[in-house]
């Protein structure tokens, strides 16, 4: 860092609006939301999701209830180009979800992505170029007059193309790429210049799309801009006013609701938010801040866990343990204090339902999770500091949730000893917890083969046939199972027997115990559609763990359920 | 989720402030930063640290630059408490550092609080109570008056108290906790009681600090509210403001902005964002985000990678990889197009010296960082892929950092051939770049054995010697270190022959090759406080792994060396 930096870097330039209404304002209504996790959000991963991936991605974007979907980027890449056209030719869009793709404006460009959505009912074709004065000059050396050219041409010609293909219904979106560091007038006249050209109604608006390209000011800065073109469009009643915010500056989030309350009508962003660099707005965030002031934000996040995971698979990116509403530990209080207010909190709910649990700005279970009280674990105090000591001493390294989880098993053992525990005991607890109980299942065998395959080489996802053999309540039983590699023979030998098992997480590791290598296995696991269970295993070999784990997990699923089942005789 | 959550959530009040200010300023000079890692995020870790984390955490503090630390909860903890005593004591706090230690206001936590800090130079006690509506019914079924009179009574206690100890010069801070959930005209209320106990004068300031203790508003609220008291508290010329937010609804690092902006004077957060649930707002952001205004925030990140690890390996919680200016990915562009401005935009700078290279808010150079361009690989175009083919087909998993320098060795490569790369050629080149080189160093052989003890019983960290064989530039050479453990003895003995080694990260894996198991280390160090460096190394044992992708480091570092004397003999 230099000393002076007033010597590098310049202070963002500040909006002369002192009748901003903004301030004064709040949120009454869900904006239109926009998800581009399938474009921004792809573009910015180290590996880019492959077809089946995606189409994984929008299905859930769809479950969720998103209206609005970006899907590629056609014109830059073949893969992009043929996921749009699986999409339309094997009818995988519900009628009430628009898609979207977005273009640079170059005739090519603009041909083959007009083209890359032909015979969609509906589809938004989202056109671009950077307009801010660095950008006119250091990437482009193009004057004004020039870049709002480049704009007009392109917006003509996507006119020319979609009027010609009536059978699929037409949106135009524009953004001016750069506009929070462009002046204003600037944005307005070339904004002004594109609508005059595509000519929407107010029945048949066009989408002006706002963006922070790179977050250079505090977020009162952006809602003032957005108040300005808002109040100085030539077109307002014709245009869905949108915003775009990236997060480089850490406020993406508070950006968009400030944008929102000086005018914006609809905000594009990602899930858990991914995207270039810092990434975009986190629209699951959004969403539930509205959701937590009494608006329903028309998103449906009753299942966040499910979400995350596909979130997390696709891109292969975590989201991070404080992420608001997701993060493994935001529902968690570690101060006695908080527990003990969380605790009179839910005690004294009031009878007319209103919310009112110190710490928790929402019910977990509205979003499919729970509250976790946890123990103070200090490795210093010897009290606890189980995941620690397991670490240390056993070489058992517990997933975050597991430790979560796990802790609050050891406090209950803490609680009625009232001694310190030794890791000697919490790996007794951990065994008699995790890798002992037998009920309803334990393992006894297994034998796993290739299935031969003729005329087509072997692949990674080879055909494999497993058979398991275990006790049932006690009672010897086969399981025999098929599928793509030996995890998924796994789940399918489980479901041929009643379980069904959609795993949430895993983790392998290799521990050396008495000299020999053994292969450690713990999963989160939703059996039968029931909440999420942890099991764990130790093995001689990776396949006979995982095996033991889903049992694990399974009768762990079984002792939650019988527990309930108790809890409801006696009330 | 619920379909009307009207009936459940209640929407924030807002503040009447028809006239407020904030909106038109902006930030011209840095808050005063209080740190509270060691206390507010240490409670919220599943580890809390131990005395020698927080001591290398507070001493990393103190270099970064914090004049104020709150280190500890003395009077929740042994632990806490010998903290303060140890940094006392053994006169660890320099002239211009103060500590801070918070408490409840209940007569024994606060003399053991005021007890703590006996013979410190400097010290800010910190007593706070919550006062919002929801916790004086809830958690305490008290009125107003008696929620004051408990603040009013701890005030009265440590100014007595801290009067008879006047080798301290003592600084009191009252936070009125859940402040953004409560009436502004009760805490209003209450902190000018507690001023007119202390009686603070300009001279002699004490601090009132504002916190949300739950985010519940979007930021501008909370802006109104800060203005709301900084116009309204009766000494305010005696009073420094400070503001404590947490970002439970994502937008910590605006409330602060905005909240500076408003009239506070002083922000207490944590570096990159821990605390309890979502963390404490980032002070990281903070400072850097007036670092591109061109504002020195007072705080020095030019080895911003180095903070990183040591917040990381203290807290046991990851830094997102989007995380503003530090996390792996937010100075890397994967677009063509972006790579493309970036490029023009360093070749353009100006003469001036003011940055403006698109995409970049900041030069990563001055956070000791680098810009990466990222090649687009994609497992399905067979172009690249690199990192999932080198998993899928070998086995080995790249860390992300190594990922994106690996992924530019394998583009130089493409863009020479022209050709699709395939897996074997990237696993040859994976070892030409790490595996195979032998100059300066090479491995023969090693070995390492105890050092016996006499007396204490062998331990964790018991001491090993270790001898390592190998080839200095052809010449065989015996290296021979001491430890703490195997890993400290290797960084002994390669310093003795001249290597300073410092393990920034480390990642272990087996692989299994020819049916047989092997040990796969990959790590990233300084080598003689240079740049950090990748190096790799697959071998039958962990301990041989371990020293050979330390030497494939200090190979990397000395063939990084050997093209930069190359350039600049060139140029």
């Amino acid at each position: 860092m230099i000393i002076d930096p007033s010597k590098k870097y310049q202070p963002f330039p500040t909006v002369d609006l002192a009748d901003r209404q903004w301030p004064s304002r709040r949120i009454q209504q869900p904006p239109i939301w926009m998800s581009t996790d399938l474009r921004d959000g792809n573009q910015a991963l180290i590996e880019p999701m492959d077809a089946a991936k995606k189409l994984r991605f929008f299905e859930m974007l769809v479950k969720v209830g998103l209206k609005e979907i970006e899907v590629a980027f056609p014109s830059a890449s073949e893969t992009d180009f043929a996921f749009v056209r699986k999409l339309i030719e094997e009818q995988r869009i519900p009628a009430d979800v628009t898609i979207e793709v977005l273009t640079q404006s170059r005739e090519d460009l603009i041909r083959r992505t007009v083209d890359s959505v032909r015979g969609a009912k509906r589809a938004i074709v989202h056109l671009y170029n950077p307009i801010a004065p660095a950008f006119r000059r250091i990437v482009f050396g193009k004057s004004r007059e020039e870049i709002k050219q480049i704009a007009i041409d392109g917006t003509r010609l996507i006119k020319q193309l979609t009027d010609s293909m009536p059978e699929t219904e037409w949106v135009f979106e524009y953004s001016p790429e750069t506009f929070s560091m462009a002046e204003l007038d600037f944005s307005k006249e070339i904004c002004d210049a594109v609508a005059a050209i595509w000519a929407p109604t107010p029945e048949r608006k066009m989408i002006i799309n706002l963006p922070t390209t790179v977050e250079c000011a505090t977020p009162n800065v952006y809602a003032d801009q957005i108040e300005w073109m808002h109040r100085h469009l030539a077109q307002r009643d014709a245009i869905i006013l949108s915003v775009h915010p990236h997060n480089d500056r850490g406020t993406a989030v508070a950006s968009a609701e400030l944008a929102v309350m000086a005018g914006a009508d609809r905000v594009e962003g990602c899930l858990f938010g991914n995207g270039e660099r810092t990434g975009n707005v986190d629209l699951v965030t959004l969403a539930l801040n509205l959701y937590t002031q009494g608006i329903h934000p028309g998103l449906d996040f009753s299942d966040i866990d499910s979400v995350r995971q596909c979130v997390e698979e696709c891109n292969q990116l975590p989201v991070h343990p404080r992420h608001p509403y997701v993060g493994d530990l935001v529902f968690t209080a570690f101060s006695g204090s908080h527990q003990d207010a969380i605790k009179k909190g839910f005690a004294q709910q009031s009878a007319d339902g209103i919310w009112e649990v110190p710490y928790l700005p929402v019910d977990p279970a509205d979003l499919g999770r729970n509250y976790d009280a946890v123990i103070r674990v200090n490795s210093q105090s010897g009290k606890g500091g189980m995941a620690f000591l397991l670490e240390q001493e056993y070489g058992i390294s517990l997933p975050r949730r597991l430790q979560i989880e796990f802790s609050r098993v050891v406090q209950a053992f803490a609680d009625q000893s009232g001694k310190e525990m030794h890791a000697q005991q919490i790996h007794q607890i951990f065994s008699d917890t995790y890798l002992h109980p037998a009920n309803p299942l334990s393992y006894q065998a297994h034998h796993a083969n290739p299935v031969p395959h003729h005329g087509t080489p072997p692949s990674d996802s080879a055909q494999i046939s497993l058979c398991m053999d275990l006790l049932h309540q006690e009672q010897p039983q086969a399981a025999h199972g098929t599928g793509h590699g030996i995890s998924d023979a796994q789940i399918q030998a489980f479901q041929a027997i009643g379980f069904n098992i959609n795993i949430m997480d895993r983790s392998e590791q290799q521990v050396t115990r008495n000299g020999k290598q053994q292969s450690v296995c713990i999963i989160e696991a939703r059996i039968n559609d029931g909440s999420n269970q942890h099991g764990a295993a130790i093995a001689d070999d990776a396949t006979t763990a995982s095996i033991k784990a889903i049992i694990s997990a399974i009768n762990r699923h079984a002792l939650a359920m019988s527990s309930t089942e108790l809890d409801m005789l006696a009330a």
